[in-house]
């Protein structure tokens, strides 16, 4: 059988999902089809703008993360395509409350064009814009145009907001959101690659025998294949490299994101985070906290990645926050 | 390619993900192997405990609803076979803090059973019992064996666990719960059915021209098939006969669920619940609250439930109070 989706007009995805986002969260977000922006239902006097974005397909990011404590606006491109930066701008532009907005941008060449052309446009207005971006993906380490962003940026949009909510200004907003990249790595696998929607073929084929180890978000292939192996073996080799990359020797407690990429269903995220534990555990590292479900996706890719955040009090405590957006709650 | 899971052992799948939902949320619930039970890591003295439990292959049901304001014990079976008598006895006694204990049981043979035998040894030890059914799934309505459990036992879950939170005794609690039930009803299709840890094979093979409608959550055949169509086409298949059964004319509000069955990814759910709303809606139904996300699931299953319940301000303000559990916070 070949892969269906339950859509509409495959056009239609973006803005019949971010509508359908709205509709279920009535009390959090509102929906402007004018530059498919989800923005916070209330936006707070005084306190600097938090916005993010870029292609469609993440589902839940960004929109899903619209609310008190996280972002203000998402704008959303067509699927794994990035928004304009007309769009951009006019997401700045309601999200400036005076004090400035900070943008939050994962390192795709679209996306880092369009925001910056949005900030110099927001800058001609007189709103003042910072950037952070996001390049966590250790697969894309020897890449020309540096890391890829993915799922670290979850962990950027919570620490800033939290900071933004208890009132940091912009130029701490944009240290802050620094340091939590760079303590903050990602790597990914897929058991199957995600197909677009309405689309019956996925971004590659993999042999029953074969993982694709490194790969992107955007069914960008990975940094190799590498045999399939029990769930043990093969979250292994992502903490592995992680572990080494941020040279975690267990002076500082971490952050673990176990984050399914889409058509991954829940008890194999749970078997994975439990690895995850066991594995750092056994090297004298402490998972202080743990984000574990389907945050940064790839249209239906049956995978995973798992992002590590080096943290410390501050970060801690800044993760702890309260937070209320249509996918992150507590 | 065929069906592949991040999995160990199959064997191992129960406990190795139970173990790792508890290390994920060490502030919320505690994971006893014995009896493959998870527990709220502070139970509350005098509050009437509430426990349900059944087959796994449905997270993140019941274990992601142990919490605050929610179950104070889930036990599981192993993969779609329902927990020993002995295993929901010992959990039963865990939960009793000497008001009696709540049991919240979907309707299945072997559930059934083993929750009333348990009921039967917990009287034995002077512990009173008492059973909500749920009986929810309106593809069997025409069944010897009654109505099938399903999502609906999410929000007798969730608005019985608000009552006993706010201190409602045992015999409140039941007849709350049977109030919910008979308020709820739910229907789900399958693009694609689920197939068991380590199987290649799903429970049952479709053509790319049709649906099955009607199915179970643990791979039961639907009540028939019908024509693949648009997402608004079948969800509207789903809301027709519930708002028929439930003979919702806009008097009261609803609570709709709109659920993954496990292998659904986001954006679907989302474009969904847009036309769940659209569709009542035009029927003058005021969609007062809804639930969009995977719930109870059917392993690896790619398709949706959709869950209406008549609620009114109680059912509503229960549903409204705090709850903290890892698959349900606010």
């Amino acid at each position: 059988m070949s892969r269906r989706h339950l859509i509409n007009d495959p056009d239609d995805v973006v803005p019949e999902s971010l509508e359908g986002l709205a509709l279920t969260y009535p009390d959090l977000v509102t929906y402007e089809p004018e530059g498919a922006l989800v923005l916070r239902r209330t936006l707070t006097p005084g306190k600097v703008g938090l916005v993010s974005g870029g292609g469609s397909g993440h589902e839940p990011l960004h929109a899903g993360f619209v609310g008190t404590g996280m972002l203000d606006v998402a704008v959303s491109g067509a699927v794994f395509a990035s928004p304009t930066a007309l769009q951009i701008h006019t997401g700045t532009q309601a999200a400036d409350q005076g004090t400035g907005v900070l943008q939050i941008v994962k390192n795709y060449t679209g996306d880092v064009l369009n925001f910056q052309i949005a900030s110099e446009i927001a800058a001609d207005d007189g709103i003042e814009v910072t950037s952070v971006l996001v390049d966590d993906d250790l697969a894309t380490a020897s890449s020309k145009v540096g890391r890829r962003g993915t799922a670290a940026v979850v962990a950027v949009e919570k620490i800033c907001g939290a900071a933004a909510e208890a009132g940091a200004d912009l130029a701490t907003l944009a240290a802050l959101g620094r340091r939590v990249v760079g303590s903050s790595r990602s790597l990914a696998l897929a058991l199957a690659a995600g197909a677009h929607p309405g689309d019956a073929t996925p971004a590659f084929e993999l042999p029953d025998d074969l993982v694709e180890l490194g790969v992107g978000i955007h069914g960008e292939r990975g940094t190799g294949r590498i045999p399939f192996a029990t769930a043990d073996e093969l979250v292994d080799q992502l903490v592995e490299p992680l572990v080494a990359d941020l040279a975690l020797d267990g002076s500082d407690p971490v952050i673990a994101i176990v984050n399914g990429l889409g058509g991954t269903y829940p008890v194999q995220l749970s078997i994975a985070a439990r690895r995850v534990h066991h594995h750092l555990g056994a090297r004298g590292v402490r998972v202080a906290r743990s984000l574990v479900g389907s945050y940064v996706t790839s249209l239906d890719m049956h995978g995973l990645s798992v992002t590590l955040v080096r943290a410390d009090d501050e970060l801690l405590r800044l993760w702890d926050a309260p937070v209320r957006t249509p996918a992150l709650t507590w």
